[in-house]
């Protein structure tokens, strides 16, 4: 190990290496716990550094697991004594923005706000968006084809992608960095990566795809009697404000009725009698005009008994003090603490029942528990978030097998938008068949024979990491 | 080879074979030209026929080309002589559709036009669309990954794909029928065999995603000076139409002047002097308010001098005679006879000067070329149309080289949105890497062994394929 360090500062420099203390004192998840096992943590400076770093691990059997922002949330980042962090902390560069092709080139490790405000300086809009912008990366967003506030309108990361650059297990540096719309040539390689959690390669640099900024934005609050309304609603308002819609996000009565409480925080916008609640926003092209199709939509939804009560936003203090309702996550946390939340997915028909299926079962099984459900219901995406008045335990595996039974017998899906990493493994049979598990270990034995990328994560090769 | 036909006919039954003079009076591409190579046609009605099929060629190793609606314009689904051809043409059924989900369920052999017309009456979209709607299938859709006519709103059918069922070259049936936006469980493996043009697998059945149906649309032929104005327009139109631009189809003034001729066919909408003709749509919800915002974009765009001329469809009629400018390719083809067509993708910075380049080349390098120039320019898609008198022969090998030569030069894309198959196999390397190359031959490998499906198609493994 003596030797690999060695020869690994010959290629990344002094700076670039760090163990010992130094690594114990770093973190490799979130919120950090300054607990990495790992024996090392290297930063190389650019892709032909990775690509040297990974032909001496290679040749060392030395595992390297990548880190970016660690705020992934499933344990995907994690390490074992005798791993190697390869950190793309010193690889932030923003290289290149076209303002006619509306592309961005950048290294991996620069993070998602400072995309942001790049694109928005050219007058252009990188559009994935989620709570750790400031500190999660691209390369991290790929790797884990994050998700967030805007997928309705503009798709996950993968949809953001043009082009990418991977460095291999073996040190290969594999550039496929496209950056045309269309690009029908051959395999679209890519796409084994976005995704992988760093199991199948390095992302070293991307091209990124940015879109026009909008100029308008339209947001409110309204309530609903039961589901299939809000599924009405969806399909309304969709189609009324033309594919301008771009969030749909539902809170289920025992969320809101939480977060508004006595209306100290947050007042009370909406009564807090209803069963559901969707905050509904447009972004456009026209403070007026949309203003106006806007209207027309809600009234829309009125006419057709969609919608029993609207509040809408009148100034951008108005919209944000709605969003901050969504968003307030962290006094749901605490007035629930210690809890468990979860990211999974299902057909839309499906979740009305879904949702009383997993409460009903809670109440019946686990005495004192307790579960609120919110979510991008407009992306078919649900986060459970339940107590048992425990941190871990039996009750606590038994709850997560009340979420994912539920789910798996509905023919949903685990992991919506944060990735499988540890943390989700036992459940990954529960969407996806043998025969799709057997396949991403064809490809990660392909792609990785010895096992060396982000071991252990989304699923197991060798018994010792079961 | 008898025995296999047996044991084919024994699955499949008698109707679902064809032999001998049956088959060669089948064709293998587009326009039919009756002349299929295969040893027989075996047209299996579901995915477990396909499966037991494929086992029974796996064990004798016999080479199989999939055909779907064989319009796929690059001699991918050509056969040899002894290959047998796999047809979905009796897997056509709809299996489902979903409102409030807003997917299809469908198998491989439905024409694109049948999806459409289910997805209307559902008052849904299916947004994918191009010429040979009624005759191309979903599952040749797929495997091409087919772009078309709204790119630059709804993405290729790449985006429109959510879940997908293919048959391994030995057989393995890999169901992967996902129904959600966001399925973060494990490698997206469908991601694997979408545009893989038939060499990786078998596609059977698919999940689609369905949009809103648009309530309104508005068209415009618009003049400008010069490319840098022809850019501006994009990025103006885009922003200012709120993301409900959904074609910017730029013809040059080549083009435009041989398809509007003396006026007879089309009128003269414009005049014919401008260096560029810009065909803008928009769709929308509203008649009213998208009416408003359509000739609101088009101001600025005046004002920001980046049009000089404009006329506005003002009825269906209108609209159907600016795009029939747009698609009469059949007069282009019938004055230019013989021609050869290209399907090609650069970064839109670079396509004034590559457009100049090629057509100074060709006037140069070979005397009585021609050569004009229309594209999906919206989505960096260009395709030139060319003569050199020539059906086949050394200045068509030329003309070709020119063509691709200037585009290598750029960093551009040789197959933008056909694929590859036979004819542009020899200028795969144009775009893609070595390396890149060899990643695509590794997993051909992995997951067909013996390369029985669709051989020699994008790129050779051996020898014998060259």
């Amino acid at each position: 190990m003596t030797d690999l360090i060695a020869q690994l500062r010959d290629i990344v420099g002094e700076a670039g290496v760090l163990t010992g203390a130094d690594v114990a004192a770093h973190s490799d998840t979130w919120p950090p716990r300054g607990d990495c096992q790992a024996h090392a943590l290297i930063r190389p400076a650019s892709t032909a550094e990775v690509a040297e770093v990974m032909k001496c691990c290679h040749a060392a059997r030395q595992p390297v697991v990548t880190h970016g922002g660690l705020t992934g949330l499933v344990r995907g980042s994690v390490t074992r004594p005798g791993d190697i962090v390869l950190s793309l902390q010193r690889m932030r560069r923003i290289e290149n923005i076209d303002r006619d092709n509306r592309t961005m080139t950048v290294q991996a490790g620069v993070a998602l706000q400072t995309v942001h405000e790049a694109a928005e300086e050219a007058e252009l809009l990188f559009p994935l968006d989620l709570g750790a912008r400031g500190s999660c990366t691209i390369g991290g967003n790929i790797s884990t084809n994050a998700g967030g506030n805007s997928v309705i309108r503009y798709g996950m990361m993968r949809e953001q992608v043009l082009g990418l650059e991977v460095v291999l297990a073996d040190g290969t540096i594999v550039s496929s960095m496209n950056s045309v719309l269309k690009n029908n040539t051959g395999y679209d390689l890519k796409q084994w990566f976005i995704g992988a959690e760093g199991t199948l390669g390095i992302v070293t640099r991307a091209v990124l795809r940015l879109r026009p900024l909008p100029r308008s934005r339209n947001t409110a609050l309204v309530a609903a009697t039961d589901f299939d309304r809000v599924a009405g609603l969806l399909r309304t308002m969709d189609t009324a404000l033309g594919g301008s819609l771009s969030a749909f996000e539902v809170l289920w009565n025992d969320f809101y009725r939480l977060i508004i409480g006595d209306g100290e925080n947050h007042g009370v916008p909406l009564a807090t009698d209803y069963p559901f609640y969707v905050l509904l926003e447009a972004t456009g092209s026209h403070e007026d005009i949309d203003r106006q199709r806007f209207e027309r939509a809600l009234e829309e939804a009125f006419e057709g008994e969609l919608i029993a009560d609207a509040i809408v936003a009148q100034s951008e203090q108005q919209r944000e003090d709605l969003w901050a309702i969504r968003d307030d996550i962290d006094h749901l946390v605490e007035r629930l603490a210690p809890t468990i939340t979860f990211d999974v997915s299902l057909d839309i028909p499906q979740m009305d029942a879904y949702v009383h299926e997993v409460r009903d079962t809670l109440t019946a099984r686990i005495p004192g528990s307790r579960c609120v459900f919110f979510g991008h219901i407009g992306d078919g995406n649900i986060h459970p978030v339940l107590t048992v008045g425990k941190k871990e335990g039996a009750a606590v595996s038994e709850a997560k097998g009340i979420v994912y039974d539920a789910l798996r017998k509905r023919g949903g899906v685990v992991s919506a938008e944060h990735g499988i990493g540890l943390e989700k493994r036992p459940y990954l049979g529960h969407s996806r068949s043998a025969v799709e598990i057997e396949l991403m270990k064809t490809l990660k034995r392909t792609l990785d024979p010895h096992n060396l990328l982000n071991p252990g994560k989304i699923f197991s090769l060798q018994e010792a990491e079961q």
